[in-house]
């Protein structure tokens, strides 16, 4: 039932679990938040997702929901106030197009070329990254599916872009968002980040720099 | 609206629109089906779908929609007869889960073990594979989700298992599923490739044999 209770085990600095908290408090659900050490994974996490072992991980009642966009359509499914996704079957498929496309191709991409790889690997990674990212910005900015009065699916499934991927460009020394490029993007990205429920929930922005120049020394050392 | 024309783009020996394929049938949708040279992408291909530029595409009047779990859903959601997923938000829930963790972990495991690669790379892909297996055959199979008396989305999601994954392992000269251990796992997929709409509906097994071999050949040769 929808009156049971909810807990999210997440991690500070995740985006994954940060846009399962971004879709509870749009749709105005009380939870418990557990912070979860992803380096020293607790008996529960290991318990309730075994398959996966991995954060976010939902639990309603006694029914638990892995994977962060498994959890926003469950979210949506369950409590049909403020909708994430659209209602028309087409719509419903290109938002859930763009979400896949944008976690396979950009944020896999970004993270391998900004924070996880070097010399080649890293030039590869920035290649396809923006390659991606030129996608988005002829193809799907612009679209009523996104960037709409009020938060869809595909915001809260993409809004990572918006606070992450300038931190983890910082941390990279590199650019791929170049401004005079992608200036739908970037206007998504700061109407995204001004909404108030987003911007009193993001981490805090020097500890997420910090935490990922320590993500980033640690896999391109030695 | 329903009733505009149905077009699908697949190509014979893909499990990726073979399974579009199931769900329309399954349906009772008619449909236009045009094979397409994946070495030799047509111009139409690169038009429908061209940031992904891949099949399967389904063409329904004027909308077109790419990557077979999203067009699994937008089936589901546009023809309501014969519905794959069940209607609690949980069971669609595990349905997603599992569909997708089969096809990062089996699918593209199987793949990479079997027909892609050889030496470490290969050993390491086979050992995750297993383990992906195991955790199938434990924690998934004899659920009331898969393997009822109809067809649903998690059977055709990894309804591929029962056909193709026997073939790579031939084509691999490597077993994965080994009797002893997946006694659940092998009876769901004699149960599933029983089923009418399914064993009239699949590649020729000498030919897709074949295709595999050349594919085997050209990734491991020099």
């Amino acid at each position: 039932m929808a009156t049971e209770k909810v807990k999210l085990l997440g991690f500070v600095f995740s985006p994954f679990s940060r846009r399962v908290e971004w879709a509870l408090k749009l749709k105005g659900i009380d939870y418990e938040y557990v912070e979860e050490d992803i380096f020293n994974k607790s008996p529960l996490l290991l318990q309730l997702n075994p398959v996966r072992k991995k954060i976010p991980v939902l639990v309603h009642g006694n029914k638990v929901v892995p994977e962060s966009f498994t959890i926003l359509e469950y979210i949506d499914e369950t409590w049909k106030q403020n909708p994430l996704m659209p209602q028309d079957p087409y719509a419903r498929a290109i938002s859930r197009f763009w979400a896949n496309f944008t976690e396979e191709k950009v944020l896999d991409g970004a993270f391998t070329a900004l924070i996880f790889s070097t010399g080649e690997q890293q030039e590869k990674a920035l290649k396809s990254t923006i390659e991606a990212l030129e996608h988005i910005e002829g193809d799907l900015m612009g679209k009523k599916i996104l960037g709409g009065e009020s938060l869809g699916y595909l915001d809260i499934a993409m809004g990572w872009i918006s606070y992450w991927l300038p931190i983890w460009e910082e941390v990279g020394s590199r650019q791929v968002l170049d401004p005079s490029k992608f200036p739908a993007t970037i206007s998504w990205m700061n109407k995204f980040l001004s909404h108030p429920l987003i911007k009193d929930n993001l981490p805090r922005r020097d500890k997420t720099v910090a935490y990922f120049h320590g993500r980033r020394n640690f896999f391109t050392s030695g």
